[in-house]
């Protein structure tokens, strides 16, 4: 891209060659390990990127929010798991006219939230599919032993329009396997099936097959990459398929560049790494602050230095803030012309 | 609000009067010291605020970017700076037909920067305000010296098509007066006036009337107010007009309660502050992780704990990228109807 085309900076480039690739090379893995694939969309947003996913063998895709379910199943997408705690009349509403339309799940870490589908159940005259969150060490949601896992199986089996779906969790480790057996041994004696163990997250996708429990994943990050991804060692450099175009526009001084692209553009997730990105240009720069608007660079680290108007090229740190801070990203494919994607799903915070 | 009323959470509510009263109060002040308010929208992004701070008595407004720019004026306001190195044709051409329809003005810190306007300039046939952004601290944008702003002040006032209109820099501080009585001093023997010094930037806006070169004020947080300036010491708890209402989504343990409310509500900008936002009815809550859909707090140093279902109030630490976030706001206003405003320029990089 040079300084005459029409691309209007900070714009966010697709690589869909390589989205393709970390598609299809996360599908195989999968498939090769008998473990069921449900993509988690946050990362992208993108119906026709969800379309490739499931195409590609995909057994559904994963939204956070019950309103990024909604755009999705819009655009087509059949089945769809929640894995959040879905509370309030209005939610619950809006769950079950989805669950009219596809194939839908959910999880749940508290009797409340049970109690709370199944008189939305109830009310609609549905059923709906309902798994355990459990914690396996991220100290967020989930239930804290197998004994309070197996209590609240227990509770959606015996609830009327509900339906035990089995655990979930996020990320996964060596713990969670046992966590899941012993939540097994615990339901045997009543007979009742852990169909589904939802592992999820990138960073641990490539050790799912060493999960002896895990029948489906959850992985959201691959589909792009990032910084962090890179530094997991979950992704190689040649596999990172988002950039962010960014105009150097202004040069203050000898060391100075800045970037017309802050935290409006690249969210301040650091994700523990020095520096808020890495400029493929420049690779020696220190991306070391960042205003709403501005990236402020330190480039005395580098031979060449650019000049105002220059355009770079820089990985963000964390790419899923990136899809939800724009509203359109470009799809480019080798051959063919540049597309605008729009982020169907961005915002979707209910 | 109960849980049975209608609204989903996570939510922005505004409180429209306490707007309408820091709206006020800025203009009482800066009006008392004679010096003009131009307030910077990059906090709301909503149109109708903007037009209540102009009907206060604003000389205009300060967008960003162009495409902010664009917004407000496509909804009536007739006066706009964009304090930016705005670079490249595509955006120049951009910027060049909202100046054919407002009063505009913008900001250079190079020669690269006032050769594209010029030529824009040119081009359309059409006078541009051009004033020079100088850095009084901030280790961003701006030239370094008198020296360079009095040479780039000349470039600008020798080129066809261009009108030098001042300086401008954020923050600012004693420094800054010295900085603009030195340009001040050496573009006197060639009789250009420094028509206009702005300054910007909430925390030190009650310190305007201390200095003795600005002639206008730029402000941004002060319309709603977050913790940072709280801890600033700019505002006051009575004077924060937005807050983020969540819901309590999960208690996986006696301390820890979950918020349906994460960085892609809150933002991860943590401002040197402690923790991500204040809970209103938990004071003592340490809002201590986000994820993206989730907020992590640890309950225990509270005598009282939320049960799952609970809706919490938040104040931001950051409120300007939670506006960006947020396709639109609640705004209330005692004895009124809640009315939905669309955060219309929001998302606007470019």
């Amino acid at each position: 891209m040079t300084r005459a085309d029409p691309l209007e900076t900070p714009a966010v480039i697709v690589d869909l060659d390589r989205v393709a690739e970390n598609i299809a090379r996360l599908q195989q893995y999968l498939d090769r390990h008998g473990i069921a694939n449900r993509p988690h969309i946050k990362t992208h947003k993108v119906p026709e990127i969800a379309h490739l996913q499931v195409e590609a063998g995909a057994v559904g895709i994963t939204c956070q929010k019950v309103s990024e379910a909604e755009v999705m199943a819009d655009a087509g997408i059949g089945d769809i798991f929640i894995p959040y705690n879905i509370l309030g009349v209005p939610k619950l509403e809006r769950l079950m006219r989805l669950a009219a339309r596809i194939r839908l799940s959910v999880t749940a870490d508290s009797t409340v939230t049970v109690q709370g589908y199944a008189e939305a159940a109830h009310a609609a005259g549905r059923e709906l599919t309902v798994l355990v969150e459990f914690d396996s060490g991220t100290r967020r949601c989930g239930v804290q032993s197998p004994h309070e896992a197996a209590a609240l199986a227990r509770v959606i089996a015996r609830s009327p329009g509900l339906h035990f779906g089995g655990l979930m969790t996020f990320p996964h480790n060596a713990a969670s396997d046992i966590f899941v057996r012993e939540t097994r041994a615990l339901l045997a004696a009543e007979d009742l099936a852990i169909e589904c163990v939802s592992y999820g997250g990138t960073p641990g996708v490539w050790a799912a097959h060493e999960r002896t429990e895990v029948t489906e994943y959850r992985a959201g990050t691959y589909v792009y990459g990032d910084r962090a991804m890179l530094k997991a060692g979950a992704m190689t450099p040649d596999q990172v398929a988002l950039s962010v175009v960014c105009t150097v526009v202004s040069r203050p001084t000898a060391e100075r560049g800045i970037l017309d692209g802050g935290s409006k553009t690249f969210s301040s997730d650091l994700m523990g790494l020095e520096g808020h990105g890495l400029i493929l240009q420049y690779p020696e720069a220190r991306f070391y602050g960042m205003s709403e608007e501005h990236g402020h660079v330190d480039f005395s680290a580098c031979e060449r230095r650019p000049v105002i108007g220059e355009r770079v090229t820089v990985i963000p740190n964390h790419v899923c803030p990136v899809s939800n801070l724009f509203d359109a990203i470009i799809g480019v494919r080798a051959g063919q012309d540049p597309v605008m994607l729009p982020v169907a799903a961005r915002g979707r915070v209910w």
